[in-house]
């Protein structure tokens, strides 16, 4: 796997300024970290919607800052957390006066961060909540883990809470949607190639030419089942048998779908599984109120997809509809 | 290089409805074709701005079907022409009165095809324009061609020509902006891996484990210099050094820049490169007025980018900016 690049330990940074030289009307970075926010922040009177994570995963979590979802979102190295003073300086840079609302991907590094940064958001007399994102129903069967990871399901806690902080609603509430959106989303992953991390040698995992693993996590986890290569739909009925049934999803809801791409599969072959979760759910009498096909979370340049179900009510209807404005989400 | 898909044949034709079912509200495939047309075509009173090509590039085209944009998006099989009933559908269905603007990329059956639709609309009395796109800098020197390919500079096209018309301007004004995008607009391309057509064993060329190509074209044609893998610095200086030198673009001079995936490189290469980009113009001073960094032409599962320049004037800035909304492009 060949990387476009200059040295491996600058890529992020460089990754970073190349973001925020393109989109300079939404975002930029704090000189001297690698913290993403708003270019208007602070935005006064507004809930800050923070969260943060390894890097790795783009567009998240930069390209979903702007206006109607993130404040800021703190960027590590490659697959690793963020460090706290990164934190401080997004908390201060962002903090309007109202809170803020911390979106968690469950994961160790980043639990300890955002706890961390909690505490010195104390100091500074600015209320925080948190919500621990739990999306990957792939990982509760087995043993040894700290729970369900939080995965591309994430990107919809981000739309959702920034939607609602957008509408100057007080911390508990935005919290409030926040966890609903929670509680409301499964995803599961197909991996079909490792990647590499900027600078080693080895993939993070290996896969043989006909295989494929189901339930992969999105920094190359262990997934729950390595079978051979399947159609599509095939395929894609096993993964949506799981997630429907997880929450579970019951006939008449309605949902929004994400078919995210891992990062090294063709939007055409995106487009072909997001038709396939579309028979089986029109099969199932669950109903489609807004689709997101494309990379929303991705691994570096691993190829495969996850797929996303939100379970929506009035009110997360109305929020997901929410416009925002951000380098990878654009909603009029 | 593992597909995810059903049967080879039926890639497209899923693609497509996949495509249709994820942004219902925007687009839909006249029933029995391979063409994506707004939903809510014909558009009374507007020019219909009509392209199409071989898929395998997507989101183009049928990603930038919508208001502000195109009318339709005719789909061949992958790398290949699409045919003249579907091309025939869809003028009937996007004839809003006031004539249609073909967008081809310089490519022989597109240009046929085309030609040929073109008869078809003087039968029915439909008053049509051509605009051929030749924005790739690679070719000119090369013998045997038909001149340079339209690749990546099609999209900026489509939007400069889709803002006209939904400002319902006539189709002589429609046509002269797109001509002048076409005229102002360059690409250049570079491969890290090759990318095999569905259905087919082999991959389309062959690339060493350290090498890439300059100037290939988005079907995999030969580039002009196939060379060991550089740092992004100096393969992205080599290529802004034949962009910029070719129009040429001027100390001074405003303009749109994209950098544009071809399938398989993640979006942190990608603004990897754009960083580079932007030092380099900023060295060179050419001013950056808006920026698009992404996947908008691609090659199927290709690794590999494009860097696209587009020389701004104050009506194309404005057309630049005015809203679009489809299913990979909007703007507020």
């Amino acid at each position: 796997m060949k990387k476009v690049m200059n040295k491996p330990e600058d890529i992020v940074k460089e990754m970073l300024e190349g973001m925020s030289k393109a989109h300079r009307r939404l975002v930029e970075v704090i000189p001297g970290t690698q913290a993403v926010v708003r270019a208007d922040a602070p935005v006064m009177g507004k809930v800050a919607v923070i969260t943060g994570g390894g890097s790795g995963h783009e567009p998240a979590h930069g390209g979903f800052v702007g206006k109607g979802m993130l404040d800021a979102a703190l960027a590590g190295a490659v697959f690793c957390s963020p460090p706290l003073s990164d934190g401080i300086a997004a908390l201060e840079r962002c903090n309007g006066g109202k809170g803020a609302l911390f979106i968690i991907k469950n994961y160790t590094g980043d639990i300890l961060l955002f706890d961390m940064l909690e505490e010195e958001a104390q100091d500074r007399d600015i209320p925080v909540k948190k919500v621990l994102v739990t999306d990957d129903v792939a990982v509760e069967e087995r043993e040894g883990t700290t729970g369900r990871r939080g995965v591309a399901g994430t990107v919809f806690v981000h739309k959702i809470a920034g939607a609602m902080a957008d509408k100057r609603a007080p911390l508990e509430e935005v919290h409030r949607v926040a966890q609903k959106c929670v509680d409301s989303v499964r995803t599961l992953g197909v991996a079909l190639s490792p990647c590499i991390v900027p600078g080693r040698d080895k993939p993070n995992f290996e896969l043989g030419a006909d295989e494929m693993e189901l339930g992969i996590g999105i920094h190359g986890e262990p997934g729950v089942e390595r079978t051979s290569l399947r159609p599509a739909r095939e395929l894609v009925d096993g993964m949506m048998g799981r997630i429907v049934g997880d929450l579970p999803f019951e006939r008449g809801q309605e949902v929004a779908v994400m078919v995210n791409g891992m990062g090294a599969t063709p939007l055409m072959e995106l487009y072909v599984v997001f038709n396939e979760v579309a028979k089986y759910l029109d099969r199932t009498g669950i109903d489609i109120y807004r689709s997101y096909v494309g990379e929303y979370m991705t691994s570096l340049e691993m190829a495969g997809f996850s797929i996303t179900l939100l379970a929506l009510d009035e009110e997360l209807k109305s929020l997901l509809d929410h416009p925002c404005e951000t380098p990878a989400l654009t909603q009029r």
